[in-house]
This record gives C-alpha cells, sequence and structure tokens, in this order.
C-alpha cells in the first residue's frame, strides 16, 4: 500500500473559543483542563485532516500554564502535524489569548499531542509522511525524535541509555 | 506564618463518571480530551482539600492513552497530593475504568497535574507540607523531585546539567 | 438461574463534583434538580455494579435540601445498594458538601433511589442479594421493607392497610 | 405586609423538550436523573411566577418512573403551584411523552415538589395564596395537607401519630 | 398518498427556559445564537407535531434581537404552523421574556423557521395541509407566501420580477 | 472623539468544530439551531476585534440550510465585518463542512448578522470603519447598503419606497 507524502500545512487548523462561565474557576480563570479538552480537539481534527481517518488521542506531553485566561477572553488555538512515525502523528498546538483590549493578544500556552490513526475496524492504519515546507516546520520536523524519544521513555517503551536524540538535547556535553 | 503538615491520605479524592455520548469519538471511545478535563477537576478538588486554597493548573505533566475506554462504561479517577513544594502541589491521577461486566475494571491512565494555590487576591501562597504515610506514599514523595526537575527542564526555567536527580534516574551511568 | 450473593460494599461508588456556575441559581446555589441528576448517576453506577447489568431508575423517594450548596463547593455523593428484591434494588445516597475552610463538610442531603436491572432486550433481569455487613447496612437492610411499603402505596400498587411493616413503623401504637 | 392571593392558574407553567443523546443510558432510554433536573426546572419557573421571589427548591415527593421515554421522543412537563404554606409553595408537575407517531402521547410521570421563597438577603419571605378555580385545583388544594404531613414525617419534623390527614388517608379505619 | 389536513392549533409548542450563565455575555446578557437554538428546537417540535416525521430545518428568516434578555430571566418560546408547501412547513416563534418582577413579560422577539419533513430514508416527504381557524392564523397563512417568495428570492431560487406577491407588498404603488 | 478605520482582514475569525452527538437530530445531522448558535459566537468574536468592544447580536439575516452537516463531520466557520454603521457593524459567515474522506469540503451555509457594541456601562458606542482591501471584501463593503434596507423594511424601521438600493437591487428595470 502506498502511502503518499503531504505538506505540513495542510493539517493546519485554527479554533477561535470565548470562554463561558461554565469553563472557569471561582476565579473567573479558564480552567486548565477545560483548555486542555479544546486542544485534544483541535489536535484531532488537525490529525484527521492529515490522515484522512479516525483518529484517536495516543499522548499529550507536558503542558505547562503560565498566563491566566479570564472569562469573556478570547482564545485561539492552532494546530498543526508536525511528523508523522507510521501510524502516528505529531500535533502541535499553541493557544493564544486575548481581551477585548487592542493588542492584548499574548501565547499562553503550547503543546505536543500524538494520536494513532485507525481504519474502520478499529486498528492502527499507515499515515501519510509530512513534507516540511517553512523553516519552523523543518525544526519540529527534527526535533520531534527528541519529543519521541522522551515519550517513548516516559512511557516505559525505551531505555534511557537508547535515547540518543535526548541524551544529545540535554545533556550535550556527554 | 506558620504551615502545619497535613498526611497525603487526606487529599485522597474519587471521583465515579459515566461515560456519556457527547464524551466519546465516532468510534464511541471516550475523547482524550474529556478525560484530561475529567483529571483536572479531581486533581483541582484534591488541592483544594490539601491547601485549604483556591488552586490553578500549573502543569500536567506527560498522559498517555493505551486502553480505550467506551459509552457507557464507569471511569473512577483518583487522586492524592505526593508532595507540596512552597505554593504548588503534584497531584497523582490514577483512572480505572470498567464495563457492565464483572471483574472488568483495569487502570486506563495514570498522570501528574501540578497546582498552585493563591489566597483571596489572586497571588501565590504557602501550602502545607505532605506527610507520606504508606510505602507507595514515601516513594512518590522521593520521586517527585525527578519529576519536577524534568518539568523544570521542559518548561526552560531549569539547565539540564542541574538536574541531578534526573540525570541519576535516566543516566544512572554517568 | 442461580444468582449468586454480593455484599453492599461491592456497591460502594464515590463521586466528587465542583459545583459549576451553571449548576447554580442566581443566588450561586446548585440547583436541586441539578444535584437529584448527579445523586441519579452515582446510583446508578452502584446499581450497575451490584448487578452486572443494564439498570433504569425505577422510582426516587422523598428529598429534601435543607443546606444550600454553593457555587465552587465541592459535593462527595455516596451510593451503596441495601437490598435487592428480585429484579430491583434500593440504593442508599448520601451528599456531604464542603467549601474552602477547613472543617466545613458536612451532610447536606440523603435519599432513597430504586433501579431495575435489565438484559440487552430491554427485560427486567434478576439481581444478586445484597450481603449486608457492618451495623448499618443491616439496619437498612430491615428498614429497606418498610420504605419499599411506602413507595408501592404511593404508586397506587399496594393497599395500605395491608402495609404491615410502614404502620408499625408510623403508628407502632396501634 | 399584605399578600395578595393569586389563582393557581398564573402559576401554569409548560416546557416541551426534546430528549438529545446526552440525556440518554446505553438503551437511549431518558436517564431518571435528567428528568428530575427539567422538572425541578420547571417548577421554579411555576413557583418564581406565583411568588415574584427567588426560589429554591425545597423538596421533591417520591417520583415513580413507569414508561421509558426514548432518544428523540418530546416531552412536556407541566407545572402549576396547588398551595402555599407561609413560605413554602407545593407545585404539581406532569410529564407527558410522545414519539413521532400519531397520537402516541401518553403521562409518563408525576410529582409534587416544594420550593420556599427567598427575598434579595436571602431570608425566606412570605409567598401569596392559592386561588383554586376548578375542581382538581380544588382536590390538590385540599390534599396538599396530607402530602405536605408525610414530608415533614419523612424529614423528622412531625411524628406520625400527630398526622391526622395522612392517617385518614392511609388508615381510614382506623 | 392521502395527506389530510390538520388545525394549526395542533402544533402549537411552549417552552419555558431559564437562562443559565452558560448562555449569556460579559454583560449577562442571553446572547442571539443560543435563543435561536432554542428556537430551533421549538420550530422543530411544533413541525414534528404537525407532520409526524423526522424534521430538518430548511432556513430562519431575519430575526432582529431588540430587547437585552438577562441571566436569571423565564423565556417562553410559542411555535405554530403558519402553512404548509408540500414537503415543508413555515413554523412562526414568538419569544417572550419575564423577570422575576409582576407584570414584567414583554415580547422579546418573532422569527419564521422553515423545515423540511423527511421519511425514514431521509427524503422529503408530503406534509398535511394546515387548517387557519383564528383571524390570526388566517393572516398568516395568506403573508406566508410573500415570506416564502423572499426566501425563495434570497436563495436565489426566484428571480425577484416572479415575485408577485412580495412585489404587492413592498411595493404596492407599482 | 476620534473613530480609526481598520481593514476588514483584522477581524476575520476562524473556528473548526467537530459534530458531537448532541449537536444532531435522530437522522444524525448537525441542527441548524446548534449552527447558527456557533455562527453567533464566531460572528461575536469578529465583532468584538474590530471594535473593541462588548458586542450583543442585533440581527441574523435569512439563513437557509442546504446540506445535511453529519456526525463527526469537521465544521470551518469563518467571519469577517463587512461594514460598520456608526455603532453596528455587519459580519459575514461562511460555513464549509468536511467529512473524513480526502477533498470532501464543500460550503454549506453563508449568513449575514448584525452586531452592535456596547461600553461599560450597557451604552451603544461607535465602531471604527472598515477598510475593504480585496476585491470581494469591497464588493461586500457595496452591498452592505441593500441588505441593510432589507433588514430595516423587516424590522419595520424603513418604508420599502425608500429602500432605494434593495429596489435597484431587486427590481432593476423599475
Amino acid at each position: 500500500m502506498t502511502v503518499s507524502s503531504k505538506p505540513a500545512i495542510n493539517s493546519f487548523t485554527v479554533m477561535n473559543e470565548l470562554v463561558f462561565p461554565n469553563d472557569t474557576n471561582p476565579l473567573h480563570n479558564l480552567m486548565g483542563g477545560r483548555l486542555l479538552h479544546l486542544m485534544d480537539i483541535a489536535a484531532a481534527i488537525s490529525a484527521q485532516k492529515h490522515s484522512n481517518h479516525i483518529v484517536v488521542t495516543a499522548s499529550v506531553d507536558n503542558v505547562s500554564f503560565k498566563h491566566p485566561v479570564k472569562l469573556g477572553d478570547v482564545i485561539t488555538i492552532q494546530a498543526k502535524v508536525t511528523r508523522s512515525f507510521h501510524t502516528s502523528m505529531e500535533i502541535r498546538i499553541e493557544v493564544f489569548s486575548e481581551n477585548i483590549q487592542p493588542n492584548s493578544r499574548i501565547k499562553s500556552n503550547e503543546a505536543y499531542y500524538t494520536f494513532v490513526a485507525l481504519d474502520d475496524t478499529g486498528k492502527t492504519t499507515l499515515v501519510p509522511e509530512i513534507i516540511p515546507e517553512t523553516e519552523e516546520e523543518k525544526q519540529l520536523y527534527i526535533t520531534a525524535l527528541s519529543r519521541r524519544e522522551l515519550r517513548l521513555i516516559l512511557a516505559g517503551k525505551m531505555k534511557p541509555e537508547n535515547a540518543t536524540q535526548l541524551k544529545a538535547l540535554f545533556f550535550p556535553e556527554l
């Protein structure tokens, strides 16, 4: 079976959302878990566009929440596939938030989700390769390898000493 | 200001949830992002019980999704604070799922969330120390240090060469 | 067909929930109907654990709401099967609520739901007997009979003069 | 302070609702707790119309669920205040359901909710008397007394031997 | 196949709804889109009652929002079929809102939705004629023609010069 | 008070959404009212970006639904302000839907919403002029006048004989 390659940009997905009362905690800040949920939906749409298959979340990498997002703010979630690995894809998510004031937009989060493509019977299936075109896409394509090694170590599927990419990234002096 | 210590067990929180149609994808599997949302709520309740303060999500560590959870399944989310770091807490989450069949319960996920405690003005505030009592709690209390180092590295707040705990964990031969 | 007996504790179910804005009235109190909905879900999970069958609500007994539960409070719903009657089960629900202050937990409600077990074709099916073990479980097992009589009278399925348990409970002097 | 009387019909409230997927169990039946939630909203609107005050649920009487309501069915909830007791009101709820077939409408449930009226500071406040006009309204106005006695007994606020109305209803031979 | 006629009143549908926090914008006003959603549900129930078929929205006419509806207000949506056109129906929607004060009810919106009836295979199917009985129903039955012409022009399905009813309505001097 | 002009493109807003079970009717098609709700949110974000003020829906023009959108489809909603009129703005909405198959994207709907800008006290406030740049934006800027005339006629605020733009559009031969 031949799997064609597709440019990363084809999977680009944008979601704008208003922060509603039920999304917030008693300080009227967007709850982290609600944002993770929205990011997952954006990533799923992006992975589905790339693979033309049903996709399911395989993992989410470490996400940190530095900037509170407030009730009534607009959040913009951008998703794009960075690289595929046979039946899985890594999707980069960037989150921006802005309030009603001019020029208030800031980048509030970024994250990497991985999704697996399934066929109609629920079995994993091959996905197209990614063709990175911009400088940023090329950089993300390369660094996807070390992020994957860290994921495999944390999931107990790779021994740290075999994580050559990650070791070079973390401890280049070794 | 004196901050008392509290046993880990005081923060123990259990959520049982039914998987409803709107939580699922077209294969009738629970969406990963919806589970991350529920885990965040459980972690927030646990962190609030420990700190007696409003809490906000600071980060979630890598989470992987190995077992599909189906429409109609019961999921059980257990949360407990493992260790506190001045104004933040690490919460361990375990997720179990079971269907209607006897003895069908399996562990489907685990994760570590960190939360920060805020006072009424929205400023970070100190939280009690954790007193680990069981063997598992003591083990989680110790390993919390290396998980924290990894979090700080990934957030760009610590240089890998200073992550002594993590280095010993990943590359003990160095 | 043999139906095994199971200890009451096997059906024990705990749900912790945060009170979100959409759950509240204009005074920021949890609406009674929303709580009845959450109690029904907890009872359904408990009844499903006991019966290993799909279950549907058959009735809810009188529930009173004495203590307002506020936006942002944590509610803890505990459910356990008290007794089974061929194809139906009585489930006792206790609701506790607490705010962010230490030692603020109070018992806010209790209720009895009954559920019926159905097989795959939607017909009622036998459920295991309950083995009460603690003193409280034994007491609830006994008093389930008079609660059932009241339910049958109110549903027009039993004449009050035949409700011997209930008559003894209400009017012991007769 | 003078409290005017108002006809029962002034509080009449009708809600038509479609049964959506998230309201149903795996057999595609409306969950009992979801219906209790909708009934509570209808009762609250009715009590608010009668009292012109914020109202909160005080209790719900025994409700039984005899007829399954299916996904896609239309449910019609009718609410009307039957009688007021100083600061509280009893509301009668009737639920009808119908599917897409002609003449498929059946009465699926009935229930009695009680609500308490609150002023702006959250304190209980007097509500108008009910003027029953139809035969059914007059009957419900009278029988409200024995339902109230049962409620008070079940809430531990009245001794059974003092429940003269209820005793006459249940055990007329005594 | 014979299609019977049915009085307009048979399709009359009333929905009372409370405005909840998640339905509102930061000024605590009901969002227009949420009201359009509720009106669509009321119209669908009305069209289903008239046709005894599954119905899908074909169009909504111009709707304007003049009166803000506030958090906690009660909205009453009334729907009734005005006329049928082979496989489609026009439904008139009126929206009233009231707050907790006596005599506060005002008419806040009106709209016309059209729905198409579908058989079990998803194909359009004939619906009964409408029998208008009241003066208002008769007037709406007649004016339905010019509203339909405007709809067809706006959808690009009719040339304006053929819209004789509409032309007479808009420009009677021509 | 000087009100600056802003390019139309600055208000461009994209929402990608998955169609979830609760958004659908029994044929598993997206309900029209749910789509109107999502379009309103997209339009509100676009109007807020342009005006830097709180905005409320003033009207929605005729919307027709020609193509069924199915459960699991991805819908893409694009919104952009076409022209402002003192304190109000017209926003054009385009909706595209696609399923999992390659090249399945179709345009399913388009609509025009108008929003009014409010200051912090809830009073209407001036919004910037629109600078149309592309050919399409210039065309929409011009035709906004006749759409506005139709809106004013339908709202009873303009006599048809004064609607010179609309008359020229509909009946150019007059």
